[in-house]
């Protein structure tokens, strides 16, 4: 159930408020009042309130409504906010602001750049290419969850000042994974955006930890390997609840067993997402094929599903990668995929308005 | 191995080395001259000839050419013919004739119908609006695989003869399903299209009887419920070997384990078939997800691809259909769908091109 | 809904009750008496009956009762027959008579022999071996379905020869696999047992084949692909519905992603099974796995699980082998795993009544 | 590759080769030495050494031998060593020893409790229900990772108090699952083995804490949600690789498709381990079917296919379990399964011998 706060409300009512439900729900896991879109809110199981309990926080001054969301996921529901999120990456630094959402206005979202920061070489020439092909963020790993202890796993914090240099020279906003809780404050820092890898989906401390810390860093919140919908909208609620509304959803391609792809990229989806969440949803083609030579393909198609945006892998030198060199693209390919982009999405405009007259 | 045939020989020579061929395998499954677009071939199993053999049948008049190609499936795979195969269906009834094919003089083909054939009412009616909406083929099951055997099975012959029906009454072309070797023949009377179903993707005596037939009807191979692409292309190569080049294959989802979509569309295979074989791909973006309202995203998903067609379910009316009604769309929907696809396809084939600059 | 008739109903009486069915019926799939352990049943699809007609049949002289049935499976039910059906294997030819069943005066059947028949050397010794190591039954393909065209399809009806004559060597009864409408005749003159296979569980018209053959053959019907346990036990209720009520599943794996196995073999299935159907459920540990070497232990987990039996490939010459060389076993180790079987099943009849006592 | 040292080396001389290799592997992860069995290890990337440093290793005189393993894993496989490791969980408290490992004088350890720790009573009463029904270690979640963030989460370290209460009341070793790295060292100082739950076996930061904290915990590391055998046994080399080879894998079911259990017990993994490690591998039947009344079953089948204890959940009211009621066992059950366990352990053994005369 969803508390929706009175605007007028005064910081001190509301801290009244919550203590009045501290009292209420001992073993409550979460108890933050986070904005989404215009309205405050607080998230409770309505299940650990009494009937009595019930009605004192609905007769509560500073409670303007309650909503009851059928779905196990709440405030990330499209059921409670039937708008559209609108996720502003970019405001804390010295770069350009890159608005990520779901309306005609938006285009859709590039954002390139290596799999792993190797060097200061590598990865500012990397990331010019990325922006004179017309990515408007930079993608690059610092931190890199590896399968074996024997792999190289990023070059750390130095590879978080890189990226910020890389910035710097080009403005563009970055985006780079956190892997611990305990990085969380250096990798908020350094980076716009905060990635939650595949592999740490249903790592709940790190999703409180992206999601109560103070900066409330937009985070990308990728697809856990197999994970349901239900899963991964449940762990957005994870860093929703927490007290950042900031999240992106990112496709990722989830595990079968053809060899021919790495993953099975469900383009599905993102139409799904759309019903169920108000929060945008990106496509990883280069995770969700595996190989390079179909990730223009696949961004097409994901483009054309409706996603808000792409997150590509690009190598100045793929050949020499570190890491995932098979899916890593050339700057020049990287281009061709930005024109597909808005060509595509220009038509899908027009698609859609004419689906709106018939439905 | 493939033998590629000179184009001068005269039936004779041919059976004379069909004749050779023969003696020398002895337990060989398949023996038939197929055409692949300008060549007439047969395909063997090269472990079965000795090096003896081998060097007889290279050396013989007949012979222009001996092929080896290291995929499993041969006469399929664009290792062996590097052209796109077309697959023109509705030669032989008073219809129009439809390409199926990938260039980008070939629009792709939208092939719509009711799931089953129901009655004359109802075929009818779908079928003057699948073709008011701008398809170009008409679906609909006479032969209908039921999970459970208390279900509506189809109308069977009656069916087919509506079918026929509805072709005349339109222009459109036929596609309809065969379930049995035994019924290869009437289907393939009434149909332009034989349709082989997820379910019989590994039913080879019937895989043989659609590939022997003496009308050599073009085949719509739906993938397995769980097919690899490379047992998917085995299929098919079952079908050509058999004497049957005319084979169209059709993406409809994978079994995965999210509830919220009916199968995983597996968009990607798209790309990956049209690597590794000649055949047409289509989507089926309705058995793929399940449910209509997520359809026309995903089909133009698939267009965006590079499918080279699509296959939808509709009905007049979707709320009474006595098959599949979650998953059917209106006509009015479909012929949003097919202006989508023309959309989009356009924007492709100048993507394709700067794309070509670029490679 | 399963009509449950009067014991002693005479032929024509049946006979008046089928007629009346049938025009109350009249799109309605299959109509046969079917004998469920001590009942005489005809099973239908409820909806297709209207309140007026339903009350005729729930009155008419020859009818029992009528029994409701919430699964979507109804003669295969356990929810229907609560006790556990007994399938007797060799009634017909001259051979010992095998009784495959869940009660703990049955000890569990170890059926093997080679995947298939290749040559009449090959099959003698391999059925010598597999009665000497102490199976009850002896299995064996002549039509073999294969993934690809050019591989070898098996003896044919020659093969079935053979297996006629190991049977009457050795006196094992034969299981061996039927791939299409047109072959059951033959394949049930010469086999004491016929396989659906993997491949074939949504095979309808095969399904429909094996049940409504005079001879009423058993049946062993293997777990599709992917198939859920829904979907299987309603293959088989198209066997038991269509006339045959002798049918037993088998468990062989499902499709995964990891490639330590060659699939994934659900032991959980039996104990689901056994709580869904009274039908007997074998394991199949050879395709289960995929490799000899793990085939002794998946044997006896099975066995531990309650199954009724194994299903085991093996071949007097594993490494000359034409077909699934990797997991066929020795004749020594079969006999190994026969002593397993016995040994762990005393174990669970023990184990079966403590635990009767505490439930 | 794996280097030994020579059994007399002084701390010294190990300290000297640890710097001289740090010198020589820059930006490699793990450099520890590890005892595996009798030998003290140090494993590295062999890639990351040039010809000229290798030499120098390999002559060094602290270095008894190089070994090169072909696996991605290095420490944890059993072509590195051949033995079977045994772990001794409850060394450090006042309570008894429990040995896991595969050798026949072993029994399999059955390892129960309840899925969450929720109070003091129900701990306590549950414990020793566990002590009395023949368990010999206790479980309970103190950390509770929970797919949403308005279920309970957990008492936290007011549950690790009460477990060690319940350890001094019982005597049995507790395991407790911990879930972030900042936990560890309190986790490692009430629980006798730590846990690493499915959701974060690709949590590399807390694998390699558990790895490195001082106090080496044995750990029991469970398979992920649709983790391969590979990336399995790759999580345990992380925690082995940075110096505690007291590792148990945990096999506690697979995501797939059907909903009869809630994921599917890859029974086959215990034997496929068995040929990969030496470490030790339990059976979760609770996780694995989701569904207490197929529990006793499947643990029978899991101790049949060898593995070395099993991993159940016990409530002493399962109807009131705040987590996971639909798996939990009554103590009554457990009993029966502690039973099953010995009888078919002593069967094995007898099996075991007979199949060594004949391999």
């Amino acid at each position: 159930m969803i508390i929706l706060l009175r605007k007028q409300a005064s910081m001190e009512e509301k801290t009244q408020l919550l203590s009045l439900l501290s009292c209420f729900l001992e073993s409550h896991p979460a108890l933050e009042i986070v904005r989404i879109g215009h309205y405050e809110t607080i998230a409770i199981d309505a299940a650990a309130l009494d009937h009595m309990q019930a009605t004192i926080i609905r007769n509560h001054g500073v409670v303007e409504d309650v909503v009851t969301v059928d779905t196990p996921y709440k405030l990330v529901s499209r059921a409670f906010y039937k708008e559209s999120s609108c996720v502003v990456v970019g405001k804390d630094h010295d770069c350009q602001e890159v608005a990520i959402g779901d309306s005609s206005e938006l285009a859709p979202v590039v954002i390139a750049g290596p799999c792993s920061v190797e060097s200061r070489d590598q990865l500012l020439a990397s990331a010019q290419s990325v922006k004179n092909a017309g990515a408007q963020m930079l993608r690059g790993g610092a931190f890199k969850p590896r399968t074996s202890p024997y792999q190289f796993q990023g070059l750390g914090i130095e590879g978080l000042k890189l990226l910020a240099e890389a910035r710097q020279l080009t403005g563009l906003p970055v985006v780079t994974e956190v892997m611990e809780p305990a990085m969380v404050d250096v990798v908020a820092e350094y980076a716009d955006m905060l990635q939650i890898g595949s592999r740490n989906m249903y790592n709940y401390p790190l999703l409180r930890a992206v999601g109560s810390h103070p900066l409330k860093r937009p985070v990308m919140l990728k697809r856990g390997l197999s994970a349901t919908i239900d899963e991964w909208l449940l762990a957005a609620e994870y860093i929703v609840a927490a007290g950042n509304p900031n999240v992106v959803l990112c496709e990722r391609g989830i595990r079968s067993y053809d060899s021919h792809t790495r993953n099975v990229l469900d383009v599905a989806s993102v139409p799904v997402l759309k019903e169920l969440t108000h929060l945008p949803v990106l496509i990883d083609p280069s995770h969700g094929t595996g190989f390079s030579r179909l990730v223009p393909v696949m961004a097409r198609a994901g483009i054309a599903a409706g996603a808000s945006g792409l997150m590509i892998e690009v190598h100045h030198n793929a050949a020499q990668a570190l890491t995932d060199k098979n899916q890593a693209l050339s700057p020049m390919q990287l281009q061709s995929i930005v024109e597909d982009t808005y060509a595509i999405h220009e038509v899908l405009n027009g698609v859609k308005q004419s689906a709106l007259q018939i439905a």
